[in-house]
């Protein structure tokens, strides 16, 4: 059965691959092939192992075009917005990979393995600046007042987007994290591109504020729904706790919100994980530990939590017709769920 | 005797540290003043050395103030640009500083080498997002057509930059690189952003498209100008001939005009030059040798024609009262002639 999210990704998805395309374009030229080559490379375009699987999903440019179809617009004019939050999301992956030290992505070599450090970071500033000429270019397809709007929101949440990384990188060295530490981290991290995803289809639609704000409210909701789901896979998922276990969340020490529920009942998990660093051995047993002592239902009890918000918020906004079908049933797959 | 450039200087350099202050103001919040702090710390205006001194001569905001006064508009409008231009300008330095393995800058240790590199590149990043939120911040202070405007061309000016400075990463290892890689690795990495800062101020002023362009090409030939001059300085200045011969541009092995004139004129400076690298002790000898072969004078009279074309510039943008003293005073100043 072709569902309404099937239908809208065949036509949506080549059109964000070409918006991307002429987006990534000026960052050429003559001696500028190079350049332009290591972006290409990071959107999984060019190189070994080029193609779908390097790309990544494209869930956010989709979730810009879903917003404003949805929210009544034609989504070809959100398209320059749908690219612009693309290059953003994979920006801060570039100086991600750098900050985290991470040598794969998408199973390939990341940028700074294959460029070194220094054109990586020159890369991604290229890559970010490229995202905020694209959004600007919402004056030729919608209007130059949106289009001011559109990247106001857009350089609001980059902010919150650094301001997330500072936090995830200063909470390496701190042992005295509690939950309460999870959300900010994750809102700007995680939620903050999401929901200006929603509301940037919105207002490319030209709905009005309220609107706009729903939209936002949903993407807020969604993204840290998706980041509860993906911490709670990130322990009891099955690649986790079996084959990969050196990929185990526990592993790498990510502090998720499972484990930040665990140190915070100061039990028998708290005492093992400050003790010393997991090895993929333990997983299997600290992940049965984690779960007695409460983190799996309290993470699962919180993702359903946010999800039911997400989708209120998303049902206040009246999305229309397929494209709102579509819309939850983005929300739905996204967190694991069949809608 | 109080020249109008001491007058400005004296009523600008207050207002665009205030307007920075207010620019940089949104990093902060409760947790977050650790990251507040690294970008206060690399303006020069917290740490050990804070000061004038810390901070850089704010050249280019003072460019855009003067250039929206002399282009017949209130530089107090033109502040938010300002703002931006030295955000710009400031994120390419706390980036730069890593890509070039910098300790020092301005006297004090880099913000990589006090924070570490994932938090550095962050705090750029946090940086070059401020300095797109101010910019909008014309749309308050001007009009929403201006601000739109006026993002464009800080956007392509930052494309331009991220070329210049792929360009200048890309030559470390060349070899074969003449006069004509020298160009358009400057036009990026210094002329772009001191043109952008002309160009939008009298954008500023609302001035129409010809002025415009032609305190654009002002800029341009400028910041040309002047890196020729400051390339002409690393190795026959004062300095890197005497006491500090380390920080000559021979011994760094900086790619500057002097030395790639020389590399092509294919002598025994550059035959000296490919063997091995230049210690200190050899600065005055291959000085000397440079200027045989020609490269002084070459640079020189470069430096000349640009000044030449820059005045010219200015001159044909027909710059008003005595802002425009100030802005002929400002180039003179910068290429280090007595006007």
């Amino acid at each position: 059965m072709i569902t309404p999210l099937d239908q809208f990704s065949q036509a949506c998805l080549p059109a964000i691959e070409a918006e991307l395309r002429r987006a990534v374009a000026p960052a050429g030229g003559p001696d500028l092939e190079e350049l332009h080559g290591m972006l290409a490379y990071h959107l999984g375009w060019e190189g070994p192992g080029a193609g779908a699987n390097a790309s990544g999903k494209r869930i956010r440019p989709l979730l810009v075009l879903l917003s404003c179809a949805a929210a009544g617009g034609d989504w070809q004019a959100a398209l320059p917005a749908a690219a612009a939050i693309e290059l953003i999301h994979n920006f801060s992956l570039i100086h991600d990979d750098i900050q985290d030290n991470s040598e794969l992505r998408r199973g390939r070599p990341t940028v700074w393995v294959k460029w070194g450090i220094p054109q990586a970071i020159n890369a991604g500033d290229a890559m970010f600046t490229l995202a905020h000429l694209s959004i600007l270019r919402l004056q030729d397809t919608v209007s130059a007042g949106i289009a001011l709007q559109a990247a106001g929101i857009l350089q609001q949440t980059c902010l919150e987007l650094t301001q997330g990384q500072y936090r995830d990188i200063s909470y390496e060295n701190r042992y005295d994290l509690t939950i309460d530490d999870y959300w900010p981290m994750i809102c700007g991290k995680t939620a903050a591109l999401i929901a200006a995803s929603a509301e940037i289809g919105a207002l490319a639609a030209q709905a009005g504020q309220e609107v706009c704000s729903a939209y936002q409210t949903f993407g807020n909701a969604l993204g840290l729904a998706f980041q509860a789901q993906d911490d709670l896979l990130g322990i009891w998922g099955d690649s986790a706790l079996t084959g990969k276990s050196a990929e185990s969340d526990l592993v790498t020490g990510k502090k998720s919100l499972p484990v930040l529920y665990g140190l915070s009942q100061k039990g028998w998990f708290a005492t093992r994980w400050h003790m010393a660093p997991i090895t993929p051995q333990d997983v299997t047993l600290l992940a049965r530990q984690l779960e007695i002592e409460g983190a799996r239902q309290y993470t699962q009890a919180k993702a359903d939590e946010l999800t039911e918000q997400a989708l209120k918020a998303l049902q206040s906004a009246n999305p229309q017709g397929e494209a709102g079908q579509a819309l939850v049933e983005l929300a739905n797959w996204l967190l694991g769920r069949n809608s």
